[in-house]
């Protein structure tokens, strides 16, 4: 199985409005609510790829009832969320405009969580690594949760010899970045802060010194751009979609990991995370994409780049 | 006891951004939980006065459980909220700025309730009645609750012989003001749309002649205006105070219910409702106040009227 872990896990709520306007009274017409946070939405994609999917992390308070409600109506996908004490699983609300299809965010800081939680869930987690074929440390750190957590779980993965991959950014990517993961995501904000260059062929570059065995930067619209030790890609696909870009990441992880534990060679991965990244544009909530513009553009991804002279 | 009914109840919450800016993303500094409905914050103003209160209307799904738990932890307030099979409590979320105070709100629709619900909760409120000095309507009416039941549950009250208050708008004040309400509270917009006069004076008038035994209209910085059988009053606070207006409306409507079992004379009623009133906008969320203010306010709240000759 995969293993995704959400340590900041959140329910994604989506309100659709005719047009927001600050400090005016708005009637929600939609009220959706999907279980949210990067590796939920990377375990949702991979489940509907077919894979078994294991998801952990912290889960607490009402919120964290209704994400697991909303996952255990989730076919393929296994809760291993390690039950908070007190603090309670966040909310994201994204207000939709009907009028423009344009989207405001609202995120909640996330629960507290204390050492004896982050203790069980190194257990937890430990105990779950030998059944894993593949892990992905995703998104942020709640409160509490020290910033080399990641560091540390990349570690244990690699002690257990699972890849792992790692898609954070800010200093929990920097340190966890050292500790030599198998692959990382940044997008190019997130690639930049690391790396202080906004040139990306010079910054996966660098990021590959840092410590990451692959980098696989996603620069939205301009596709995904690799740098491993078998060689360097790119991969666009053909066309610019309109919509909603929250989660188009979480699927190109998925494309990756799905790639990966199927041995596919890189510019075929590529082309999988890229199309499953553009297709999930087209979808209203993170976690999911259009089957049909993803089988569409399957094949239709350009993939470019040059193997390795080693 | 008081019993006050929230058909519409929700979960309120409060979000603190630095300020809310259409289509950018926000980290949201501070989160409040309050159970809210206009009913549920006449009870806690009312409970915080002294008052024994009983609150009933629907609950239902994980919001609906936060909103019970919170009542429980509500010292003076007893829950006998009837539950939904499958709906749930809405969330209204006020987003408020650190740099202005001002606030945006995003109200859900609310749960769809069944028959067989209403019809549970008439029987729940038909046993709760005889129990009751004074009843209190307040709110909107959630899906599937059908535009008259206000008029029914008026009816019921004055069958029971307990005086009943209205809180409502639009065309469920319409049809329920018809059937006799003792005292009916509409705010400056509430009344013009039901009696088609932006003149207060005239509207009131008119509102009674529809069948309201009482009007006390709530005209905010200008304070309240109150036609009843026996004289004519205006109450106004001494001072405008700034700050977030949303409940201004639900601690008149307790100031009033208070003292009407308590027997006040109507000059003394409104200085209360008034100085509730005005103490409430400097609560951060609605159904609390500022004790300090409302007893200071409360010697200091100008009523000038007429007694009627009749």
């Amino acid at each position: 199985m995969i293993l995704t872990v959400t340590l900041n896990t959140a329910l994604d709520i989506t309100y659709r409005v005719r047009a927001l306007s600050p400090h005016a009274s708005h009637r929600v017409s939609e009220v959706l609510e999907r279980p949210g946070g990067k590796g939920l939405n990377v375990a949702r994609v991979l489940a509907a790829l077919g894979h078994e999917v294991t998801t952990t992390g912290f889960a607490g308070g009402a919120t964290g009832r209704v994400v697991r409600d909303l996952l255990t109506a989730t076919d393929g996908v296994r809760d291993a969320l390690v039950p908070l004490g007190t603090g309670a699983t966040r909310r994201t609300i994204a207000v939709v405009d009907d009028l423009t299809g344009d989207t405001t965010q609202l995120n909640e800081p996330g629960p507290l969580v204390t050492p004896t939680e982050w203790a069980a869930f190194q257990e937890s987690y430990a105990a779950l690594l030998p059944s894993a074929d593949a892990v992905a440390l995703c998104g942020s750190l709640p409160p509490g949760v020290p910033v080399g957590a990641y560091a540390g779980l990349v570690r244990a993965a690699r002690t257990a010899g699972v890849p792992v991959l790692l898609d954070t950014s800010g200093e929990p990517l920097r340190r966890a970045i050292a500790a030599r993961p198998d692959l990382v995501k940044p997008n190019a904000d997130e690639l930049a802060e690391l790396t202080g260059s906004h040139e990306p062929l010079r910054a996966t570059q660098d990021a590959r010194r840092r410590g990451a065995h692959t980098v696989v930067a996603s620069l939205g619209a301009e596709g995904l751009l690799a740098h491993t030790p078998e060689g360097r890609w790119r991969a666009a696909p053909p066309r610019t979609l309109r919509g909603n870009p929250t989660g188009a990441g979480d699927a190109a992880v998925a494309g990756l990991l799905s790639g990966l534990i199927e041995n596919l060679p890189w510019p075929a991965r590529l082309a999988r995370a890229a199309a499953l990244s553009a297709a999930s544009v087209l979808a209203p909530v993170a976690g999911e994409f259009d089957r049909r513009v993803y089988e569409e553009l399957l094949g239709r991804v350009a993939v470019t780049g040059e193997v390795s002279a080693a």
